[in-house]
């Protein structure tokens, strides 16, 4: 069954990037760089990342692993502009994805079709369109929110998100660009997830979460009382 | 060997607490309570922290396991005021610490002896005085610091902190008091950790990170090449 999935690398701290990049001068010297290679840098180092980018070497491993998955398991993606513009030089001719991927965008384009299965679709009727658009072409494969980060907030924020993995890196950036920023919680409401996978490696903690719903906090007092406890499980 | 520790249950999106309640009306009725119970809920069902409060019941499990590891492998504690004042009456004449506890403060107070094998001193010329004098008390166990989130806070970011280990609860909470607002880090720098020990369970990721340092952020750029990868191990 198709799941609208997302991943993302971030810090300690929750930042997926530095601050943002005024334009002025090279973005592969800025802060919102710097910390974005930090955090990403499991990630750069996989043999499954680096074969579907054109590049040799790289490390068989784990981490490697979950990328071959994830690519594996996405029928389709779903994408911010942003992340769209700024991969299109150098993506080249043959882009990672191997798959269709609808461009959440205000400025409508002709599709892009590019050579090893993937395509650029680019979508100006909102996310919710990208995602049932993605879902159609999916295949019964997953649906994955590629990011950047904007996106996938937006899409956990609008209740359209199963399944968050994030992959932890071991760093306090500080300051950036801060993934789980939902502004619109009122008091007193929170989203609950189920974690329900963690891989746990030297440079990067992977957990991966069943995303619930909005769901009111309550007030717990079990540990008030003398009674037996009850326990939430999974 | 004497090491500095502290963990904390904190949010998917690192809150341990609601926003600051404002003092008007009941704490246990504040948006700031809501979320650290919340945050905190695996911690009150477990059995070993339930007996150190004098409740009976709860789970023996592995979360039960932690905390009894915790308060074990702690031979002193070091403890912001606001935790320690608003602690004196609920914790009662035998506090769960049965150590020593050091509280940084402004305000001078003689210690208070409590049953069980706690103290509350009260170090008003700073957090590494509260630190050396724990570390003297210790008895060649840790010295863990005990809260609130702001004391952590500051001990991380002071270079102070050997060892964190965070608790996170599978709920995203949009709003409130932050862990990990490391606020005087310059552009491009960063604390780098190393995570020792993950624990998993359905209601909470526990990740120990040994804590690094300050190093700066730099331009990685073994993706852009064809060569062999370098893996940084832990």
């Amino acid at each position: 069954m198709t799941k609208v999935t997302a991943q993302m690398s971030v810090s300690l701290d929750g930042f997926y990037a530095g601050p943002r990049h005024d334009g002025e001068g090279d973005w592969m010297a800025s802060a919102e760089a710097a910390a974005f290679f930090r955090v990403t840098r499991w990630a750069i180092d996989a043999a499954a990342w680096r074969e579907r980018q054109g590049f040799a070497g790289g490390e068989s491993d784990v981490n490697s692993d979950i990328i071959g998955e994830m690519f594996e398991s996405a029928g389709a993606y779903v994408m911010g502009r942003r992340m769209a513009e700024g991969g299109e030089v150098p993506w080249g001719d043959e882009p990672p994805f191997r798959a269709p991927v609808f461009v959440v965008t205000h400025r409508p384009r002709p599709t892009l079709q590019r050579l090893g299965g993937t395509s650029f679709t680019f979508v100006t009727d909102g996310i919710a369109s990208a995602i049932d658009q993605a879902r159609a072409a999916a295949n019964g494969k997953n649906v994955a929110v590629a990011g950047g980060g904007e996106l996938v907030r937006q899409v956990l924020q609008a209740g359209l998100l199963d399944e968050l993995e994030l992959h932890v890196a071991p760093v306090v950036v500080g300051t950036g660009l801060r993934l789980l920023d939902i502004l619109d919680l009122p008091a007193k409401e929170a989203i609950e997830l189920v974690p329900t996978r963690v891989v746990h490696t030297p440079s990067v903690t992977h957990i991966r979460y069943s995303v619930g719903g909005r769901a009111p906090l309550v007030l717990d007092d079990r540990g008030r009382g003398g009674g037996p406890a009850q326990v939430d499980r999974a």
